[in-house]
């Protein structure tokens, strides 16, 4: 690599190290047929499979799992790049006709108006009734914690942060990608794995955008409230009112906006 | 949507408004057949599906469609949330088998190096032998044209950006998306329907980062040149140093990283 700064005296050039963000390909397999292929930074990839399906309503304990292995493609043998999951044989197997787009949803979520009924019927857990009630000032302090916790980041530059905290603010997982939806998901599937869902109570954070992907994420986790450092999408407020979730934007401390469920923030 | 401010005497909040980017889904259909689902911010939706199908290397040339149409969907009668392409007959209609995993790439790319390699050998572009020489003060004043154009971005903080600029500076086109690969389709779209493929010459801008995906679409437009705000990705390095390209990250006046092909940046 070679670093240019064109104010430097006759223009001049150096190499120095850099750390980049990894990002390779993630396919996922259900009983050895392929499902969805992510691009991700290798690290937690069965968390990572866990929470797709998760978030696809394929799965909604870790019961519904038998086994899940990582191992290594046909045509790439000396790469881990494939996560293979056998489901208990009571768990449905995912819908693959291409006319349903199962595939997009590894990044862009679903289609329109009718899909977002589809996910509210698939979603397992109620989230309007949940009694969270988190203070403004802890709500505000949550981006600085993430923050430190992440190490890579303040190497690269180039990874977007999920994580996952309690309602007094206490950080329980921080996972990091190229992608934000498999930040997202390996968080999920941590949770999911240790039994802890749905995340009655629960905070997830963000260190991007809020996209309506995210926003169905957190809601099929069973999430109350999801905050992200930057703005949220109209979709993303939209499903937010439907399902009775909170959502808050521009999280900086000392400000936030709060764009659905703002009961949930006492002041 | 309420604001609030923890600082503030008795932590008032008061709310006001605000503006969102509008998220909503494009199926993009060839000949009424689903081929993917993207959620995208409305606006240049025949562009984006045009960008899509040149990125997947199922078109190369305007005069590969007939016809592209925005429609109403079936579901949702009164948004038009779907394009439909018709295709020149001599053009072999994208392969929709679900083992090829086509559906993921609208976000993510494809898998692995035997399809970085796959790519290669659909990419009618040689971009390897582009003579592009672009002094590093025009290629620094780049980021400050982008944020100067993009209107939309200083009111809603949630778009990403992605300009196509002449090796002299000066900005053809800005597009702006809640996803970053639409906004690069958008740009590529335009570029096609203006009858301007292989890009030879020019300058590919984005607002965050390079990912594999993005440095991807930047080849088969036969781009010589993408340059990022943000990081590149370790596979986005690999793919320029591979195709040729020259691919420049934390483009941030007067600094930034040269990743791949230095030789085109002139000091």
């Amino acid at each position: 690599m070679v670093t240019v700064d064109v104010t430097a005296p006759s223009g001049s050039s150096r190499s120095r190290q850099d750390h980049l963000a990894a990002e390779e390909p993630l396919e996922i397999r259900v009983r050895k047929r392929p499902l969805a292929v992510t691009m991700r930074t290798p690290g937690h990839d069965i968390d990572l499979a866990m929470g797709f399906l998760l978030s696809e309503g394929v799965i909604g304990e870790a019961s519904d799992v038998t086994t899940a292995q990582l191992c290594a493609g046909t045509d790439t043998p000396n790469t881990y790049n494939v996560v293979d999951v056998v489901l208990d044989p009571s768990v449905p197997p995912p819908v693959t006709d291409p006319s349903r787009n199962f595939y997009t949803t590894s990044s862009c979520g679903v289609c329109g108006k009718a899909s977002i009924d589809a996910v509210r019927t698939k979603s397992r857990f109620d989230v309007a009734a949940d009694p969270l009630a988190i203070p403004a000032t802890t709500l505000a302090a949550l981006p600085a914690k993430l923050r430190a916790a992440q190490r890579t980041f303040d190497r690269t530059g180039g990874l977007h942060a999920a994580g996952l905290f309690t309602a007094a603010g206490e950080l329980l997982v921080l996972r990091e990608d190229v992608g934000r939806h498999n930040a997202v998901d390996k968080v999920l599937g941590w949770a999911l794995r240790e039994g802890r869902l749905p995340l009655t109570g629960h905070v997830l954070l963000v260190s991007g955008r809020a996209s309506f992907e995210l926003t169905q994420k957190a809601w099929m986790a069973g999430l109350p409230l999801l905050a992200a450092v930057s703005a949220p999408s109209t979709l993303a407020v939209e499903l937010a009112e439907e399902s009775g979730m909170t959502l808050v934007g521009f999280l900086r401390e000392p400000k936030m906006n709060i764009y659905a469920g703002a009961h949930r923030v006492t002041v």
